[in-house]
């Protein structure tokens, strides 16, 4: 694609700044800045001063460095969550997904990603430390390690698995099968050997309903 | 898909924000504003500066309604360009798209849309009486209809030349025949229609080149 011809410097800048978010090319990024150009000057403003409102305002929660409005995540400080299982997650859209199940009732802890050396991720990156630290120092029963079923998500399993084997507390990983809906010409042979593997008597596959 | 559970109200406002977006829903939306929460503070507020910049700042031409920096733009104002051809195009991104091909020189006229009944978008909403003024105040000797092929466009041409057809200047739209790289086979028949009624001497059709 050619580069435009943008008709005016302002034009380009906001182009360029809505180019850098990912999955948003230069066109898509143009059509969007034209599309604030023709709203009322103080729409425009009001998306400024929404996400300066945000950078500013915005908290890590310190203990499970979930985002949050206060200094400690509205999960965290309710008092009708089961305050004896962690759920280590890699991001906040996880702890999202998880919430949105409606099945889950204990705390998270957001590790904040996955180790991946190709990517220059090592453990010293993640939120590992401070997870050691809550295990340590409260009374939890059971971690469940909802990571990725990547090689990476393993491997961080298999890291943190080591540190905290000592402490008298179960460690759980998510259950792997065929997902729901999915026809069993199209799984791939790793998830059918693991589902075949781990397979489980009939009634419990409806336990959660 | 159901509702997010924000961890953060200031999250939710400006995924909010990002969701007014054309072509941009919430999921995307939360993709985006998670991703900007993991960016410095400074590169937010950059992105929102550059924005209010923006708004602030960009003219439309007061001569063919294009976007500027300043009150003329810098084709109306340029000495380079054709004065007595003026090319009318439905919005900015068609003046960017004509000025990509390097075959124009002459001005533009920017309409802001064609007369669209159903989305109640009629000739006085468009930049139609500040062209005519143009035409009648002015030395022009071919006015370029380069709207949509559509029934839309199709109408504007008609209301537009119908308005300036005692002006003693040449009208002329596009040509429209089968695009460049497409195959016969799956050209709609309209297009191959008309694309044999205007059928071309065979070395006029190289002519631009």
């Amino acid at each position: 694609m050619q580069p435009y011809n943008y008709p005016s410097k302002y034009l380009e800048n906001a182009v360029e700044e809505f180019a850098k978010l990912p999955g948003i090319g230069r066109r898509t990024a143009l059509r969007l800045v034209l599309h604030l150009l023709n709203k009322p000057k103080e729409e425009v403003e009001q998306f400024s001063a929404t996400l300066n409102e945000m950078v500013q305002n915005i908290h890590f929660c310190s203990i499970c460095h979930n985002i949050s409005d206060n200094d400690i995540c509205s999960i965290c400080s309710s008092t009708s969550r089961d305050k004896t299982t962690i759920c280590v997650v890699e991001t906040i859209k996880d702890v999202m997904s998880i919430e949105n199940t409606m099945q889950y009732k204990g705390l998270y802890h957001v590790l904040g990603g996955v180790i991946n050396p190709m990517e220059g991720v090592g453990p010293a990156d993640l939120n590992i430390e401070s997870l050691v630290n809550r295990l340590k120092s409260n009374d939890i029963n059971e971690v469940i390690m909802a990571l990725s079923a990547t090689t990476e998500g393993d491997t961080t399993n298999f890291y943190i698995y080591k540190k905290i084997k000592d402490y008298n507390i179960v460690v759980t990983t998510l259950a792997r099968g065929v997902a729901f809906g999915n026809e069993l010409e199209y799984t791939d042979e790793i998830t059918l050997g693991r589902a075949l593997l781990n397979r489980v008597k009939f009634n419990n596959s409806f336990s959660v309903e």
